[in-house]
């Protein structure tokens, strides 16, 4: 196979493997990982070496002897209802003793809270005490319920203690070391020096990735408790909190941190606070971070980062992150949003590193690694016929792979589908709509292609109904952007933008919330709809309880939500529409997830396309010139993904746009490259596929597929 | 039969029939209804008059030569999106040209609004004007919704409007006067003194009701577009504000009545503003409506009022009903829980007027008025079990009913089973538990068996899964309170309760919306449980976002609701309970009616015993010396009554109480009365049941009861 543009994780001892993997996957990149090693041999074979660095958990001797400089975290102790009996609160019982201890080193009485959270009133510091590991509510009130906010250090780096205690390693605990400190900070310029001193083979620092970790945070079991890939919890300290303060003239406090037990999840609109601390982070993070590329570029190599682990602040959607100067980044890629959440990065390349990770979870004796990866391909090839990332690759152990030869086959395939897109559409923009499609939601640009996610590729039942929408839109023909009410309201909107999609539960930033009661974000997204544009909702599209009803905009969108307070208003009896250019393809009934209950018919014009139990699961509305969809859920498959395609076609009044380059059989997709002339057509099933693809001047194209194939032909063929 | 407790709408005509029924129902008394009037021979059988008599609408000519004193309502026009081309509101464009017509009597600019329902800004009155029906918006922001909120008389009484349309009658339509004003006050008491006078027959006037209807507001078409059965809306007019403000020291306007267009729902805590002003109306409704039965009295007849039409402020179970002096309260029942709603009015005698109501929407050719009575009587029976009305009646047209003999035999055994409950009850309290069920809400008291309603007995979506409990409760051993957010605040919580049920969808006043954000109540309730109490939470329970999580009293429930804040955090996975005391009796799939859905185990030692797609839908819980129980949600059904009842004595701790006078089957039930040492054996299906009866003491009973059979047995036997 041609070789390039494939990372393949290395491991002493496996050299031959790796000369053999060399000619079938055409590799031309080696790479560490976190547990495994290059012997001399593997770095003598010629390959690029791309090598891992961690830098905050790389020197564990120094961190052990520097104790105050461990990364640090705000935690909440679980609940306590006081009665005449009870009034202790043990604040690590919902918490990893391995991972947390914690910090008694403060003034604990200025840097915890004991909270009433019945009242929502901070408890006077005189009125609790704390002796090893328990809070004593010396004055409380009966039956209120409390909390405890305390500063803890991390003593385990968790990505390390994730795969140490999935890997069942025994090798010591790594603690992670907080930058914000200027000794730790020099101390890890220092060790970045010495490291890129010793590793002159290395042609790219691989940083996995730079200084914080996202929010792991493990129960008294040692199991997972929470995650939430984009928060910020790690970066905290006493110091950060001056800083701050300093900044920005204000101080926050452990309950800014702890938030009600949220942890401020972007789920939530976020609190101006919680955006003061995000900016303080990215800046300096980005800062150090660029101090750390630029020694990697004094040594003469490339430096790229890994979008994953420890990449809170760096965001690189984000308005800092191209001061850090990065050669390319690296992410994992498990899906079709995960891929397109890499390649449409703003840097001068990227590259996707697939699951499954060789890891024992899946490489076991008796496990399906080439089952795990199927789908997950299917759905990654569609988003890089879109738009490719430069680079493949995958991680872990290849011992363990090694053990599975369909998988090393598979592989092959995938490796040969991956360079085949590069070889074909040469870099070049593939066909697409003539109007881009706007996702709309509280956050916009930053959380790009990272909406209703609670962590990447992560199935959440709250989750789910929404992201398939999004998945969806991965291999669609559609410019994508993503917009936040503040672009609205600051900006208007673009007139490039054909369709809007707003999806979300009720109160989420994914839907939006209170922002909908701001008549600067209705009336411009009125204006423009009347004008002719299209708005798609999914879910609670608009919804915030203001002026008697939920969905502010059910009159673009054509149905309304009951929550009680009309129940006494008679809803219409709607017989469905049988027949729309929107619901022409389908073949079962829709999947709409989680759905929706009590969605009636509001506008007089609304065509009502399904309903079920007396809700309207899918609904079609004029407004102006413009159109309305309203759909209940949307989780991924491919009869969603052409009800999408076409509900915004649709909506953007281009009905006839959706026949170009376009599969018949919604099971096939096809992707063309106008400036190579060449398009594909892709089986996204493992099932033989027939089609008809419609390309354009009415020329058509009948076509048999094998499962999971995809096909490249010319244009003037 | 023996004759008695039995009222039968007469007609003239219908003399023989009358006759023959006196017979075979054991009639003895004789009415008439809105449509039919009796003959000098029927008035002459012997039997006791009811007349009734709705003064509001009684003189026409009267009313139409003072349209000033028409009764009024304020409206809120259908919602416009302001363009640039489109600026007008045609005000009446939702409503029945019939019913109403705007009030234009009046200083519009005063009495009118016109509001932004984008900002919730109220429109100076110089930015629009009023010409023929339409309001012109001069100055109004662009895509912003607008409404026009205008007062309006009523030009049709709305029980003879809906009387009129159903049955096609051609009869001038009749208007209805507001008593408010003094004129209209007088001549309604010479109306009734003239009445009284001319009919010396009357022995019982029949009050339908006093003077003004429940919310009935039709669309355009001249059908039913909204109802609340709850409403004050009628009681407004220009007078009535005056009078508000100089008692109150404030003014109402438009907006307090149309209220964003849920026109102060039920459903809706009600804001202080709107609790004043049910008060205002109940005083003077309650102080006129004592004139009018003084003066009934006077003429040595009884006055009785219909619990339904203009019962407006009358409040059976309001703080002024009983100055009314009223001798006996006849209401619709059509299911347990309105027939418990009539029963348990504090006052001297009551009067189930059972559906179906004689007109040709079910007494038509082909038609099923048995298959209509058969579901109703089974419910109300039950209820009558636990609190028996006084007597039973029919309303409507005899001459209808009479032409289906089945039917006729249908009332004959219903009257045999009624009068045999009063026959061997004699009066007497049901065996019941030690101690009581009170159910929570916003409302209490004067809500009792009027929660989650928007007209009694109709079906509602968003309420069935709610009043299903309710309707299971109306026929279980219980003595059953209802009890307000602002009783537990005032007076803690009775010791003579057990368990607390707390039902409602999440922000509704049925669930509690704000009020648990109080400390007072939650530690209250909290308090009570630890103690022994037994907390049912149904639907969203104590739900209200405060503090980071919905369901205040997740301790006590065990189980929280998912919203998406908290989506980070991984949710136990629970296996349920097989076995346990409120399951023991399960044959099917428990029907949880509309459900929940991301329900989850909050509390450790919460026991799940039923769990679908992830979400909890039953499970219990302790909490100290308490118990909690979650059920998302309760149809009425026999297997759900079952369940409640076991999760009744569950919670209370008092499981034994379950199994007296207990029926091993639950298509049966038993209802015993230790007083007069009878009890009785109930089949509340169509089909043969058999089934062992517990009584007390060990004692067990096999017994074999038909469809719908009702058994009376000693307990010496």
């Amino acid at each position: 196979m041609d070789k390039g543009r494939f990372t393949l994780p290395g491991e002493t001892g496996m050299e031959e493997v790796i000369a053999d993997l060399v000619e079938r996957w055409g590799v031309d990149a080696v790479r560490d990982s976190d547990g495994t090693s290059l012997s001399q041999d593997i770095l003598d074979m010629g390959l690029q070496i791309y090598s891992t660095l961690c830098l905050v958990r790389e020197d564990n001797e120094w961190a052990k002897q520097h104790p105050q400089y461990r990364q640090q975290i705000y935690l909440m102790s679980a609940p306590l209802i006081v009665t005449s009996k009870v009034k202790t609160i043990d604040i690590m019982a919902d918490f990893f003793a391995d991972q947390f201890v914690p910090n008694t080193d403060v003034d604990i009485k200025k840097y915890w809270q004991v909270v009433n959270r019945t009242t929502g009133e901070i408890v006077p510091s005189a009125h609790w005490s704390y002796a090893e590991g328990i809070v004593t509510l010396e004055q409380a009130e009966q039956f209120h319920k409390y909390t405890v906010s305390f500063l803890a250090y991390q003593i385990w780096e968790p990505v390390s203690m994730y795969n140490h205690i999935t890997n069942n390693w025994t090798e010591e605990h790594r603690l992670p070391l907080d930058v914000r400190y200027s000794e730790a900070q020099e101390h890890v310029l220092k060790v970045l020096k010495d490291w890129l001193a010793k590793h002159p083979k290395t042609d790219i620092v691989r940083f996995t990735t730079f200084f914080y970790n996202f929010d792991l945070i493990f129960n008294k079991e040692g199991k997972e408790k929470q995650v939430n890939w984009f928060g910020y919890l790690s970066c905290v300290s006493p110091l950060a909190l001056d800083q701050f303060e300093q900044a920005y003239g204000y101080r926050l406090t452990a309950e800014d941190f702890v938030d009600q037990g949220r942890y401020n999840t972007p789920f939530k609109n976020p609190t101006p606070r919680y955006l003061d601390w995000m900016e303080f982070n990215q800046k300096f993070i980005a800062g150090y971070a660029k101090q750390c590329v630029d020694m990697v570029h004094d040594f003469g190599k490339k430096a790229i980062m890994f979008f994953g682990d420890h990449w809170a602040g760096t965001e690189p959607y984000g308005k800092y992150f191209s001061e850090i100067g990065l050669d390319a980044v690296v992410g994992a890629a498990g899906d079709g949003v995960t891929t397109r959440m890499i390649a449409d990065i703003p840097i001068k390349d990227t590259e996707a590193r697939f699951y499954p990770y060789f890891f024992p979870d899946v490489f076991f004796e008796g496990g399906d690694p080439v089952g795990e990866s199927m789908p997950i391909w299917i759905k990654c090839r569609r988003a890089l016929m879109r738009k490719s990332v430069g680079r493949m690759g995958y991680g872990g152990y290849l011992s363990l792979a090694y053990q599975f030869p369909d998988f090393i086959d598979h592989v092959t395939e995938i490796a040969t589908q991956f360079k085949g897109i590069h070889a074909n559409a040469e870099g070049t923009q593939p066909y697409k709509a003539s109007f881009k499609v706007a996702i709309l939601n509280t956050w916009g640009y930053i959380r790009s292609w990272q909406t209703h996610q609670v962590a990447h590729s992560l199935w959440n039942q709250r989750c789910y109904s929404y992201i398939g929408a999004l998945e969806s839109l991965a291999g669609l023909p559609f410019d994508i952007e993503f917009i936040s009410f503040d672009d609205i309201r600051q900006h208007g909107i673009d007139p490039s933008i054909g369709v809007i999609i707003n999806a979300g539960d009720v109160h989420t930033s994914w839907s939006g919330g209170d922002h909908w009661s701001d008549p600067k974000v209705v009336s411009s997204i009125r204006e423009w709809v009347h004008q002719g544009g299209g708005f798609i909702g999914i879910g609670d599209p608009t919804a915030y309880e203001h002026q008697g009803v939920l969905f502010q905009l059910a009159d673009i969108l054509g149905v309304q939500k009951e929550m009680g307070f009309t129940a006494s208003v008679n809803k219409p009896k709607v017989t469905p529409v049988k027949e729309h250019f929107i619901t022409e393809d389908l073949e079962d009934d829709i999947d709409y997830g989680e759905g929706m209950t009590m969605i009636y018919q509001a506008e007089a014009g609304a065509e009502v396309l399904d309903v079920h139990h007396n809700s309207c699961n899918l609904a079609v509305n004029s407004f102006g010139q413009g159109r309305g969809v309203y759909i209940a859920g949307l989780p991924y498959s491919i009869q969603n993904t052409r009800l999408l395609s076409r509900a915004i076609f649709w909506a953007a009044h281009q009905e006839e746009q959706l026949y170009s380059w376009f599969s018949v059989n919604p099971n096939v997709e096809c992707h063309a490259y106008p400036e190579t002339g060449r398009y594909c057509a892709v089986n996204n099933t493992s099932e033989t596929q027939k089609t008809t693809i419609l390309m354009e001047n009415d020329l058509r194209l009948e076509l048999e597929l094998n499962g999971m194939e995809s096909v490249w032909m010319d244009m003037n063929m």
